[in-house]
């Protein structure tokens, strides 16, 4: 558990879940604007609606007397569930955009080559989990008829790949295509009745509408952004070896920049440093007169979470590897391109060619500097699915729905965090609605739960409570009520947070661990962490493929092939 | 050495080293068309020019009085070369559009994650090989001045995957950038002198101008086609197992067709047919009724290298196992879309939605067949920098030109293969120069050698030999000559070729191998084939992940994550 620590979570779920709702977003959208789609989307339904039929009988076939459990999501929260569930008991259902549950904290290491890539995933379809898989995101959900449309995401342009969120609401389909230089293909959509719904989606990364940040920065979120941070580091120092790049063009390019001081920005810098000290050091020596690494932050620390003594332990680690930590900065604009500055100096033809190969990153404290790669980890942006699609209201009494305060109001929603804007739920983990034209925090006013639809991870808060939006929080909610359904006892507990500690990975085989049982750091804490996470690693198959890349990179280096 | 056999190896060196020349021949048409684009160039060059200069500085602060040795290419021949020549007494300097070798072998298997990708990778710079590596396509080389210049290519949109030839000339750049669908960036331009140069460029794939072939078909010659194989496959299941998708659509995404019976053709059909009896069947059990892998041939019989009792052995393994051998048929056209049938009987939105998710291959003997994948493996295509960039004529004598026969003619060309255009090689593999109005095979002519130019590998023909066109080849020429490099001996000796067999797997643990020893069929042939194959695997790092994934895969499964 110690491997599961706080904006680790975050990010995951953020990533393959929320996209999920992204799009979804996006095609309502779209639908809105346009009433070539809308029709289009129509007959999709309706042909999808005679078909979904045919599929609910095939899975019918295999239902038998079971509950048929509907998880949206396969990131921390709605694996865990899934994985959970008595298969003898409930029929278990994951809708998600991705086919793959991802291990955030192994995300960093394999973005640096550490670990491959792969050894940080584990497929939702597999012979261990009893669970069956369709490949879509949720597009709305009917609380009354307890059915939900799904939109097909096969072959999704942004599968595997971070989405991230401005702040702002303006999101469509062709925003996002431009962004990604892909076609945003509107899927097919077919519908799925539940008996009991999970709602796991996650949240997406913040960046609130600094210009540039969505389009050039690169995120750790899912295993599709690893292997592209991977990549363009590498292509950084080979193009840095080249005898056509300048002196001034080399600094700029080996200039990488991390943003946001979190235990994802502070590992991914240990790990980025590692692999430079250890391996492209002995690989391109004449390059490491050039190379930087800085960390920025809005705040006045970093590592926040943590107590000043593991703090301020982590920054001395990085002084001592000369990486740069830059607390009360702040990013005005990131943008494809060289400073400035260096355009003047530099000829006409170097320009045109330096132009792309670097990116320019303005502060206000610093004004423009030129990096090869801004790695951006900040905060949370709530999931458009909550936000948008689950926000329409409802009229109560419907059947699932059971009324604690009643209330005149014909109108009722779903109740959502006046701040975060998350789901609220009771210390069930239920759903909780309130009348339309009452704020959150009113007391004493209308409230109902609605008893098959839970809610949990990132995109969901418990009520009088206060936990951290952590892959921690995600697991033990979801194990938890995994164990509640299976053996009939929600009504009979409440779920409470067991706070097993925090632990960031600093560099050079040390870490940082902060628990109850009192704090560790350096080489002992390293090894705890290491423990933990194989630990954590789900499958065997991992258990074994993890300790063996660990000891293949450590004799022989890390692997820099590029593809 | 068993490891190595036909077929193999042109699809390596025709992939990453071959990409090089494409690119190169492409810019070449543009400075030929394009005013802009030319003085571009120049400029670039000059530019460079001086950096180069600079460069070479520094490449001559570790050079010492060692000869430099230029090798153009990091295939079977190049990498080989490069790797085993004495950095004590030459300075090694490899130039390739790709930072790896292939080890070719092991493509099928990566391609349906029997092996994950890197193990069939070895980068080429790396602690263990002193080679000094330029990402760059030779652009063109001056045998008067002992120079070459080079574009560089490290964010080369071609890289890791296979371009093909379709025997015309008419590939320019604008053409490649509507087939990748990238924009064709032309790289900055630099110049390097040699001591020798060895040139190991290889060929491309032939698709005989086949339409649509270039644009649709999945190549396997390459990791990233490996890679690219290895998801559409898996997104055809995951598409296939949708409400949304018709049964009728099922057979056509699940409906594979491999083009070419060679062994990599027929190694691949095993694999994926491995891949779906024993890891798809458990996953997607309501899948197995649709599925179907039929491999094309043009010639009466596939694997024409093996003597018909193997041939046979193969062939009724495969209708054993299912998999159709449909020999003497022939591939009209490829393209996007569902075949006319099924368009006629589908509903409107039907078709909308499934002409993008698969492929219709038109067949001379059966008509159109709707098909979720098409891997293409048949013939080679010679290399544009042999046939363009090199075809330039000189002026002999050259410094570095032995004329052997004398002739009054004043313009000399290199000497080419009448048929496959590869360059000519006396048996020392150096390059064969004769008069430009002279026939490869007239006699009694003039005829000069490059004794400072090596040509081996796919692009070059040894004269009065028949050797084929393999890995086994490429290897051999290039350890015999790195040993008569090493020792200065190159003068007492010529190379001679030893045929180390032919081995192909064909499916749920056989092999079929023929050699000088006796063929062997069946489990024995198999574990030769994994013992020879683990052998020859490069690095100590991949001996140990080979194995480990064979383990881990055949315990728990071929990992299905996609992204």
């Amino acid at each position: 558990m110690l491997a599961l620590r706080n904006a680790t979570l975050p990010r995951t779920l953020a990533s393959g879940v929320s996209r999920q709702y992204e799009s979804t977003a996006a095609a309502a959208v779209l639908r809105g604007h346009n009433r070539d789609t809308a029709s289009r989307t129509n007959a999709g339904q309706l042909t999808s609606r005679t078909q979904a039929r045919f599929v609910t009988r095939s899975i019918e076939s295999n239902k038998g007397d079971r509950e048929r459990v509907v998880v949206l999501g396969s990131g921390w929260a709605g694996y865990t569930l899934a994985r959970d569930l008595d298969p003898k008991k409930y029929q278990v259902v994951v809708v998600s955009p991705r086919s793959y549950f991802v291990f955030t904290p192994l995300l960093a290491s394999t973005s640096t080559g550490t670990l491959e890539f792969r050894t940080a995933l584990e497929p939702v379809r597999s012979r261990r989990t009893k669970v069956e898989f369709f490949q879509g995101w949720a597009d709305s959900v009917d609380f009354a008829a307890k059915t939900l449309s799904i939109e097909e995401a096969v072959e999704s342009p942004w599968q595997g790949v971070a989405l991230a969120g401005d702040g702002s609401e303006n999101q469509d389909a062709n925003q996002l295509e431009k962004e990604k230089g892909v076609k945003a293909k509107k899927g097919k959509m077919f519908e799925m009745s539940y008996d009991k719904l999970v709602v796991a989606v996650g949240c997406y990364s913040q960046t609130f509408g600094t210009p540039g940040v969505k389009e050039n920065a690169y995120f750790l979120k899912d295993v599709g952004d690893a292997r592209k941070i991977r990549n363009r580091m590498l292509s950084c120092f080979e193009t840095a070896s080249l005898p056509t790049t300048s002196d001034e063009m080399k600094k700029q390019l080996l200039n990488f920049a991390v943003v946001g001081g979190g235990p994802t920005g502070i590992e991914f810098s240990a790990e980025l440093h590692d692999l430079i000290s250890e391996d492209m050091a002995k690989l391109y020596p004449e390059l490491m007169q050039y190379y930087k690494i800085t960390v920025y932050d809005v705040a006045e620390k970093v590592l926040s979470m943590f107590d000043d003594k593991l703090a301020k332990f982590a920054i001395e680690r990085f002084t001592r590897e000369g990486i740069d930590v830059k607390t009360s900065h702040h990013v005005k604009s990131l943008r494809r391109g060289a400073p400035k500055k260096l355009k003047e100096t530099a000829s006409g033809d170097e320009v045109i060619k330096d132009e792309a190969s670097c990116y320019t990153l303005d502060l206000k404290e610093e004004g423009e500097v030129g990096v090869g790669m801004v790695v951006w980890s900040t905060g949370l942006m709530m999931n458009p699915f909550i936000s948008k699609s689950l926000a329409k209201p409802y009229t109560i009494p419907i059947s699932s729905a059971a009324v604690e305060t009643p209330s005149d109001a014909k109108s009722w929603n779903i109740s959502t965090h006046p701040r975060s804007g998350g789901i609220m739920t009771n210390d069930r983990l239920r759903v909780i609605m309130q009348p339309s034209d009452q704020k959150a925090d009113d007391k004493d006013t209308g409230r109902a739960i609605i008893n098959d639809v839970y809610a949990l991870g990132d995109c969901a808060i418990m009520e009088n409570s206060a936990y951290p939006a952590t892959a921690q929080v995600a697991n033990q909610k979801a194990s938890w009520l995994a164990k509640q359904l299976n053996r009939n006892t929600i009504d009979a507990n409440a779920f409470t947070y067991k706070d097993l500690g925090v632990m960031a990975y600093v560099g050079n085989w040390n870490a940082i661990m902060q628990s109850s049982g009192g704090d560790v750091s350096g080489r002992v804490a390293w090894l705890i962490w290491r423990g933990a996470y194989l630990a954590k690693s789900v499958s065997w198959r991992n258990r074994i493929l993890i300790p063996t890349y660990w000891f293949v990179n450590w004799v022989f280096g890390r692997d820099i092939s590029r593809f």
